[in-house]
């Protein structure tokens, strides 16, 4: 079967300067633009997608890959995960330093589980992380960052910012004001992701975060936890085939299991906005994991396709959250930076929407 | 409300030698013992889960703490996490070298999450890898391990062994006979765990190992994912209380995230051994997540509790799973080494029981 093929990408849910907007959609233009030439081309979902994922990684814009938010002790440490919706095989990295696309290292592990067990009946491994996760992207020939060339310019400046910060507020004990709170919670999660459903009807998602800015060196977020970042099924008997890519606050996307929840909602449903709508109103702003929690971050990209249709479905419950699609049938990539109407709040509202593709 | 307190606790679902039986055993009653001892003294549930953790890992017997499995370059690298039943939060360390007992560093980053955000609304983290886990739990005061503890002349002797099998594998690129295959598959998953419910009604659970023997630096496994390894909800409004400790092959009970399904089966129905059975037949040996595994190798042990009675289950596809359990109205501790029947196929065939505690 060839049909029409999709691709999606997300460059995160937080907080977008409108300043930098332009450019923002400028790069998920590129990103869509060059998936769409290789499912033209007839490359798979997995190969596509790790390439679509290698220009958000490598764009100084986005927090992930190089230009990644920094850690207390000013390092990069990214996380990434990928998953293939034909034998739903699952790779992830997490706090991995020095590796330039941690996305090929996540595929890579994704590769070698494909190949079967290992030497004496040994479970390949689904998640690596730090050294460990650095000396398998070596033997595994994936290119390492030239020292220095993952902190970019911005991303030091940013962290000097909040390292200043941070001393003043330790020096004065005072809480920021809501406001303030409220736009930095914001600012500091943003995780990059894709979708692809290539034209032999195989869809895969990914997704890639240096994590929170100041994080504490070691933390994981949900980019590199099974079922939280990413998911992905093909079409099987009478379900819809699947994939989904989440950003927000990793903490609180991996209590809910975002990625797998939407999917799971979507299958069980007919309509995907809805479905989509529901996961994010009752399994994750009224989760009782999150009950602690006065705001709940997240946002997701979501493509649902049958063998007639497709349909993409974002949500954000962040300001704002940017994004890209295209298929196959497309002349020119589409891109939106979603933003909450002025009013609603932060970590509370939900924005949604959504858009279908004639694949056949 | 103060009611009986109950405590559970298991070495792992694999295959543990009958010359070892009685040591396993005993282990396992002096575990049982010092919980409830804590218990009547009034001890709350996470104060003594960790207590009791800590004497599992401190045994060089098991597969956690010291005397864990070595790395395939000889390191130990220690995964844990709990779960607390009232506040349903989690703790986690993945790939854990240098300290004593990766549980409290677990029940730290629980303990440090309660306190709220940190500092600029940054949301504490919840699951911290290698050595910013290490700093992690060096900056809370957490004991280290003085050099080379960690490493017993058995782990050591078990690494010789299957290091130079590895290197005749590859050798003479000859397969391992199918019951020698069965046999390794089973030997080398093994994990700790425990389930306390305190005297006020409180439930928590946690879980802890040193994964597999020859596994890759970095890679994590189930004990340290969430959803996964342990899984804790007290009595709230019209559902049972409920927690459960899962052991077996990681990356398959990280893929099922068996914990947590295993937890939501019970509650959704009025007989737990049923819903375990349920969980492990239909959501776990028939995944379609585990599609391409021949063996599916899981064990669970799971508390479930009302305001008058507590129910144990436990279930396992390994050749054995060792576990033991008192209330706080029983004597002495009960312990049992539960093995597959003969003819049964590990990996395949499923073995289960429970028992039954009055509270009030």
């Amino acid at each position: 079967m060839t049909t029409g093929g999709v691709i999606a990408v997300h460059i995160g849910a937080g907080y977008h300067s409108p300043t930098k907007e332009g450019d923002y959609k400028r790069l998920c233009k590129v990103a869509c633009a060059k998936g769409i030439d290789m499912l033209q081309s007839s490359a798979s979902s997995l190969v596509t997608l790790v390439s679509v994922m290698k220009i958000l990684e490598d764009d100084p814009l986005t927090n992930a890959g190089s230009g990644s938010n920094l850690t207390l002790h000013g390092t990069v440490e990214c996380d990434a995960s990928i998953m293939d919706g034909k034998g739903r095989m699952f790779g992830a990295v997490g706090a991995l330093q020095g590796i330039k696309n941690p996305i090929e290292a996540a595929n890579c592990l994704l590769g070698e589980q494909l190949k079967g067990k290992l030497s004496m009946g040994r479970v390949p491994p689904c998640f690596l992380v730090s050294n460990g996760a650095r000396q398998f992207a070596r033997d595994h020939g994936i290119k390492e960052a030239l020292p220095g060339t993952m902190t970019t310019e911005n991303a030091l400046k940013s962290y000097k910012k909040y390292k200043r910060q941070l001393s003043e507020c330790s020096v004065n004990h005072e809480a920021p004001s809501a406001k303030k709170r409220q736009e930095e919670s914001c600012l500091l999660m943003d995780t990059v992701g894709a979708i692809c459903l290539d034209t032999n009807g195989n869809i895969s998602s990914a997704v890639s975060s240096g994590g929170i800015v100041l994080k504490h060196p070691g933390r994981v977020g949900h980019a590199a936890m099974f079922g939280c970042g990413c998911w992905s099924e093909n079409v099987k008997d009478d379900k819809v085939g699947i994939a989904c890519s989440t950003t927000g606050c990793g903490e609180q996307i991996m209590r809910t299991n975002l990625a797998q929840k939407c999917c799971q909602n979507v299958q069980a449903k007919d309509n995907p906005i809805e479905a989509v709508q529901e996961t994010f109103t009752q399994d994750f702003k009224s989760s009782q994991l999150l009950c602690n929690d006065s705001e709940k971050l997240g946002g997701a990209l979501l493509v649902s396709y049958d063998q007639n249709n497709a349909e993409l479905v974002w949500a954000h419950t962040t300001e704002s959250m940017c994004f890209g699609y295209m298929s196959t049938r497309d002349k020119s990539p589409k891109v939106k930076m979603s933003r909450l109407p002025s009013g609603s709040k932060c970590g509370e509202s939900l924005c949604l929407g959504g858009c279908l593709f004639k694949l056949s």
